[in-house]
C-alpha cells in the first residue's frame, strides 16, 4: 500500500460528490470527511475519546502552533503527535503557511522562505519549504502539506500570479526535502479568485504528482459564490483517483457545496470556535445560545438531536454555564456543534450511497438558509 | 424513612473513625464521603457521567452562587437543581453564611439578617434565615444547611461569642422556616478556635435537634493542630446516630485527621482548584505539574495512577495543554485530582471497615508529608 490509499465507492449522478475511503496508517477514514481543528495538540475543550465517540476519523493540527510551543522535538521525543495527544487515528498537519500569513508578524518573504515574528512571545523565526517538512516529519502526521504563500481577499492579479510560481517552487522543494516512510504528502492550488492562476496553479502542481491535493487561499472572505467558481474550475484539473481537500471550510452550506464539486477533505475550526462564542449549529441555522432568550428556555439545544448535550442538557443550563464562565457549557456546546457537523457529513455521505446527494442537499440547505443570520 | 437516614456499619477501635452510609431521596452515599464542589450548579471543567464514574455520590452547590446567578426561581421552573444540573445523585447546598461573609461585600449584619452586595454586580441583597431556607428549598438538594454567622481566623473572643449566639438564633429560625418533604436540614456549630464557645454551640445546636451537624469556622488559616483540637472538643458533643459534616475541608492530610475525629462528610474546592492552576495530588505531596521541570517528563502525572489523566496522557502533554490554556488541561488534572480525594475516601473506608484505619492513616502520611511543599 502506498503511505494514504484512496478509494472512490460511489459518484453522484447530478453532482461531483463522490464517496470514498481513504486507507492511513491510522486508519480509514470515510470521505467525504470533515476534520475538526486540533491547533495545539488538542480539539479544544475535547477529549479523544469524546472526538471518537461522535464518528470523527481524522483531526488536523497546526504545525506553526506546536513548531512555537510545545517544539516539534519535543513532540518527536514524545514518539510523535498521535502518541502525544493520544490519538490513535488518522492526523494530517497544515503546513503552517496560512498562519505564517495571518497570525505571525511577518518580516520578509522570499524565495528562501519566510522570516516572521511569533505571535506568542515576538522572537524571530525562518521557515523555509525544508524546515517546514522537517518539522512535519517530527510531528509525524499520516498527512503532511507542502508549504504554500496564502494571500488574503481582494488581492492584485500580480501579486498572485507571483504567490502562485512561489507557491509551485516550494512545493517542489517541499516534495524534495520530503521522506517519510508512513507519512504521505499533499500538494495546495492557490491562485486567488482569478481562473487563469487557478488553472496555471493546478496544472503546475498536479504535475509533480502528490498522494493528495489541497485547494487553498479560499474561505479568506470571498464571496461563497465566487469559491465556487473557483472549485468548479480547479477539481476537473485535478486527478480523479487522489483525494481533494477544500482547506479551511466548515461552514455546512459550504460543506454540502463543497462535497458537490467533488471535495472530499475539510477541515475549519467554525464549529468549535462559534461552540466558545455561545453558538450553536442548527438544522435551522446559527442559534444562541448565549442571548437573554434562552434563560428560560428548558429545550435542548437543538430539538431531536442526539448530541449528549442535547439528550441531558437544557438551553437555560447552557446558558447559565457559558454566562458564569464555566467550562462544561463550551464542552457542551463544542460537542453539540461538532455532532452537528459530523452528522451531516456521515448524512450526506449515506446520501451519495444511496444517488440522491443533489436532493438531500437541497433539503438541507431550505430549512438551513431559511432561517441563518 | 426520615429525610435522610444515617447507619453505622462500623468504627475503628483506634480513633474515632466510622463507617457509615447516608440514605437519600437520591441514593446511598457511603461515609466518610467527600463532596465535590459544584459552586455554580457544575463541578467544574466536569460533566456529571465523569463524576459518576469517580465514584462521587454526592456533591455540594453554592446557595449564594446560584441565588445570584441564575437564580433560585429559574432553578426550581427546571425542576430543582438536581434536574437543571443532570446530577441524578444526592446533593447538599450551603446556605451560602461563608459566601456572604467572604465573597460579598457586607454593609451590614443584624440580627434579622445580612444586607450585602453581589460580588457580580455590586447590586445589594438582603438574606435572612427564613429567606436563605426558601431559596435552599427553591434548589431542591438532598441537603440544606441552616444560615450560619463565620468568622474569619483569628477573631477576639466576644466577637466569635456574639456571632455564636446569632448562629443558635438563626439556626431555630432556620429551622421553623424550613419545610419540605425531601430535604434533610443540617445545623451549624461554630465558636471559632476557642473551646468552650466551640461547646456552647454544640450544646445549643444539637439541643435544636438536626438531621445532621455541620462544623464550621475551621479551615480558615487557622494551624491544622487547632482544627483537630476543635473537632476532639466538639464531635463528642454531637450525637453518634446523626452524621457529622466538616465545612470546607479538602487536603489529603486534613480529610484523613477529620475522618479520625468522627468526620462523615467533607467538601472542598481544593482538589478543582490547585487542578486550575497546575497543581496535581499525589501519594508523595503535590506536584506542579506546570514547571518547567516536566516540559519534557513522558511520565504520567502520577506513576500507578489509574485515572483517565494518568492513563493516557503524559506530564509533557498536560503540562503544554496548561501552557497552551487549552481546556482538556485543566479536565485532565481536574480529573486526577478529584479521582485522587474520592480513591484515598474509598481506600479509608475500607480500613475503617478491616479495622486498621489507624495504620492506614499512618502510612499515607508518612510518604505524603515528607515530600509535601
Amino acid at each position: 500500500m502506498e503511505k494514504v490509499d484512496f478509494e472512490i465507492l460511489a459518484t453522484c449522478p447530478k453532482t461531483g460528490a463522490r464517496l470514498g475511503r481513504l486507507h492511513t496508517p491510522h486508519g480509514v477514514v470515510d470521505t467525504p470527511a470533515f476534520m475538526p481543528v486540533g491547533t495545539q495538540g488538542t480539539v479544544k475543550a475535547m477529549a479523544p475519546e469524546e472526538l471518537e465517540a461522535l464518528g470523527a476519523q481524522m483531526l488536523l493540527s497546526n504545525t506553526y502552533h506546536l513548531y512555537l510551543r510545545p517544539g516539534a522535538d519535543l513532540v518527536a521525543a514524545a514518539g510523535g503527535l498521535h502518541r502525544f495527544m493520544h490519538w490513535p487515528r488518522a492526523l494530517l498537519t497544515d503546513s503552517g503557511g496560512y498562519q505564517i500569513f495571518s497570525l505571525a508578524r511577518l518580516s520578509q518573504v522570499t524565495d528562501e522562505g519566510v522570516v516572521f515574528r511569533s505571535h506568542l512571545d515576538g522572537s524571530s523565526h525562518f521557515l523555509s519549504p525544508e524546515k517546514v517538512m522537517e518539522i512535519q516529519m517530527l510531528l509525524g502526521a499520516d498527512i503532511a502539506m507542502v508549504l504554500d504563500q496564502c494571500l488574503p481577499y481582494p488581492v492584485p492579479y500580480e501579486e498572485a500570479a507571483a504567490a502562485v510560481a512561489r507557491t509551485t517552487t516550494w512545493a517542489k522543494r517541499s516534495q524534495e526535502a520530503h521522506h517519510a516512510p508512513r507519512q504521505a504528502l499533499f500538494g495546495i492550488v492557490q491562485g486567488a479568485t482569478y481562473p487563469d492562476l487557478r488553472r496555471r496553479s493546478a496544472e503546475e502542481i498536479t504535475a509533480l504528482g502528490f498522494a493528495g491535493y489541497g485547494i487553498g487561499g479560499l474561505s479568506v472572505g470571498e464571496p461563497k459564490t465566487l469559491m465556487e467558481e473557483m472549485l468548479a474550475i480547479t477539481v476537473p484539473l485535478l486527478p480523479q483517483d487522489r483525494p481533494r481537500y477544500l482547506m479551511g471550510v466548515g461552514s455546512p452550506d459550504c460543506l454540502l457545496m463543497g462535497i458537490g464539486q467533488g471535495i472530499d477533505l475539510f477541515d475549519c475550526v467554525l464549529p468549535t470556535r462559534v461552540a466558545r462564542n455561545g453558538t450553536v449549529l442548527t438544522r435551522r441555522g446559527k442559534l444562541v445560545v448565549r442571548n437573554a432568550a434562552y434563560a428560560r428556555d428548558f429545550r435542548p439545544l437543538e430539538e431531536g438531536c442526539g448530541c449528549y448535550a442535547c439528550r441531558r442538557f437544557s438551553r437555560a443550563y447552557v446558558r447559565h454555564l457559558l454566562n458564569a464562565g464555566e467550562i462544561l457549557g463550551v464542552r457542551l456546546t463544542t460537542i453539540h456543534n461538532l455532532y452537528f457537523t459530523l452528522t451531516l457529513m456521515a448524512a450526506a455521505r449515506r446520501a451519495i450511497a444511496a444517488g440522491h446527494f443533489a436532493a438531500f442537499r437541497k433539503d438541507f440547505l431550505a430549512t438551513y438558509a431559511a432561517e441563518e443570520d
